[in-house]
């Protein structure tokens, strides 16, 4: 394994422009009546040339048989072992809801919940109560909450789900859960996981203390569990490791977030997929990575429509000429991991991958496709190499050793 | 690389069941005549329609070019980096014989050997004597000889070979062998490796020495020679790390006693294919991971029986329509290495392998063979990811990270 140190000192700085085109859970299964996958079942004639003129294979995101989460499998992907480089939970629901986290705050995802008359916890959802609803006692909360020190932010997330995001002077993301997971329990006391934590755990059982006293009278969100405490984590940039001035385009707030960690541009983009092609177009000469993200393949998979998620990769595929035109020295296509419409979610199965470049051996491959790729000449490879191998096929990383 | 750590985190209790099907040496080389392999000469109908079902690959037990032993290749593919833990010799002849081996005892493997007057060894097999003459020896070792501390267990092993088990307080496996492993020369004295290994040197020089003195005047069996000291590696066990209920079905002692290591339920069984497969079907409901180990192809790889070692793989295609009957929701088909009739010895080549689900995308290969697997979408991968896919595929493994 090529570290980031050693990496960092083979870049080449050049005008030379990278297109890493990621459509999120694009890996599907055979649907059970034509034995074909979503992207084998896609009309696709623009990915088809592409890996035809490219090389090819199946990539996992992590390891085989891992199945990862949009964190880890997009820091894999952009470089970052995600073992080493581990993004807390409450973080991650903070850059999900464009939160704009600073690298001091520490960040819980929260959801509000139903204690009976002792405190024993009889609904986690509080009865998946509506997202209006959170959104209203939340910013109640946000309103009459002061703390001893420093300042806590509650932020609002679909239905139940709230961030929770405290900002002080040395805080330490190293807290438990006040959220024993379970019900027919009471919420715990946070207790700090190492000295340093014990004033933020104090701060935070502060916290969730004024609320509880806020919420108690109410029938069903009369309390709030907090869990996953996490601060940003320390990463080099991709400017730093690569030498690369990258821009994010993405419409969901989670993929900028993950972008902005890395340290990448985020473009303003509207929120359909002619919006992200757009901004590439016009943002072409300010940069030299372009990392472009396509969100519904995804929830088509989780939402377990197969069509859907063939007719989104068929409507995708209209809008490659784009990219095509613009001529970029390297144009990748591939996913962050599957999401088969069969199992309603992410799953472990390794992914198609395509690279363009005017330095590879076309394999001739006719098809993008999980069966299809699985012949071309990159073979069956880890996530983590992406980032050398676009690096590479633009000319942009020296040798190593003499 | 996805510690055991993490993986623990990440396992989910399942009723899904699945069966790892261990052909011991099934991998081989083609017949000077034919230019086909052992595999590749069998007519494996219900091997090849699992090939047709499932995912394919090219398995390396330990690393490109490594051959491994037993111990090794199976621990890896139970999933513990054979690397990391390293069994010795004497443990694995102790778990062979199916002693009851103690965290705390130190085990050796040893054999009789001839002596001639001047104490040089001129046959370190003894003649090959005879397995019954072994067990009337150890015997009387047993009886005569005791220890100014501690115990010690004598016990035969086939022919010339047996198990020497030291138990005490504080005793250590890191000492030199008394065998020089070479006829010609004279038996060592057993020196500590560590300093906390001398006490227990001077038990094992003392120990080797009543023997002399009990067997000096036989014409073949006149020393006992050790070597392979070692104690009983930690392991976590297959329930810690999996959170599975596992069983093993073997004939042979020493992979009883590996299974036995990592925590596996051993089954009776009794000694033929059939036997094997009748205790699959009986447990088939008190378990969810079964490894079921075939010892006869390595046999018949070991004495260079190409066409006998063919015949056993017919044979034992013939008995899989009764795990396909089960209908596990993952079976895996590989070996633990290859063992090809031509070397007449374990060997480094990769192994063919095959994975058969509900959640796999076929991969649509006619033959279950070196050639054959190697077009599968697995590609050539490590034994150590097997246990993630086989947890993967039987949907136990949570998702890594958010």
């Amino acid at each position: 394994m090529v570290s980031l140190e050693i990496l960092k000192k083979l870049t080449i700085k050049t005008p030379a422009k990278i297109v890493l085109v990621v459509m999120d859970g694009v890996g599907g299964l055979p649907h059970p009546e034509t034995g074909k996958t979503e992207l084998e079942s896609a009309h696709t004639p623009n990915l088809d040339e592409i890996a035809k003129e490219g090389i090819c294979g199946l990539m996992d995101p992590i390891a085989p048989g891992i199945t990862p989460g949009s964190g880890p499998a997009h820091l894999a992907l952009f470089g970052y072992d995600p073992i080493e480089y581990e993004i807390g939970r409450g973080v991650v629901e903070a850059l999900g809801i464009g939160f704009d986290l600073q690298p001091t705050d520490v960040a819980a995802r929260g959801n509000f919940a139903t204690t009976d008359d002792k405190g024993i916890i009889v609904d986690r959802r509080a009865g998946r109560i509506e997202t209006e609803k959170t959104q209203e006692l939340c910013q109640m909360l946000q309103e009459n909450i002061k703390l001893s020190e420093g300042e806590v932010f509650i932020r609002p997330g679909k239905m139940h789900r709230l961030v929770a995001i405290f900002r002080g002077e040395n805080l330490s993301g190293e807290l438990t859960d006040s959220d024993p997971q379970k019900e027919g329990k009471s919420p715990r006391p946070v207790t700090a996981l190492s000295p340093e934590g014990r004033r933020t755990a104090s701060l935070v059982n502060e916290f969730i203390e004024k609320a509880r006293m806020l919420l108690k009278d109410r029938p069903r969100a009369n309390i709030l569990l907090l869990r996953g405490f996490a601060k940003h984590p320390q990463i080099p940039t991709m400017s730093d490791i690569y030498n690369l001035t990258p821009a994010a385009i993405a419409t969901y707030p989670m993929y900028r977030g993950l972008a902005k960690l890395v340290g990448m541009e985020i473009l303003s983009v509207g929120v359909s997929l002619k919006d992200e092609f757009e901004a590439l177009k016009e943002n072409y000469a300010r940069f030299d990575f372009f990392y472009l993200h396509l969100k519904e393949t995804d929830t088509a998979g989780e939402d377990g429509d197969f069509r859907r998620k063939v007719k989104v990769i068929e409507e995708f595929d209209c809008f490659l000429p784009i990219i095509n035109e613009l001529q970029p020295e390297v144009l990748i296509v591939t996913g962050d991991h599957s999401t088969p419409a069969l199992l309603k979610a992410h799953s472990w199965h390794p992914l198609p991958f395509v690279l363009k470049s005017s330095w590879c051996i076309p394999d001739r491959i006719t098809k993008f496709s999980e069966r299809a790729c699985r012949n071309g000449s990159l073979g069956r490879f880890s996530a983590l190499s992406v980032m050398l191998l676009a690096m590479a096929h633009a000319l942009k990383l020296g040798k190593y050793g003499a």
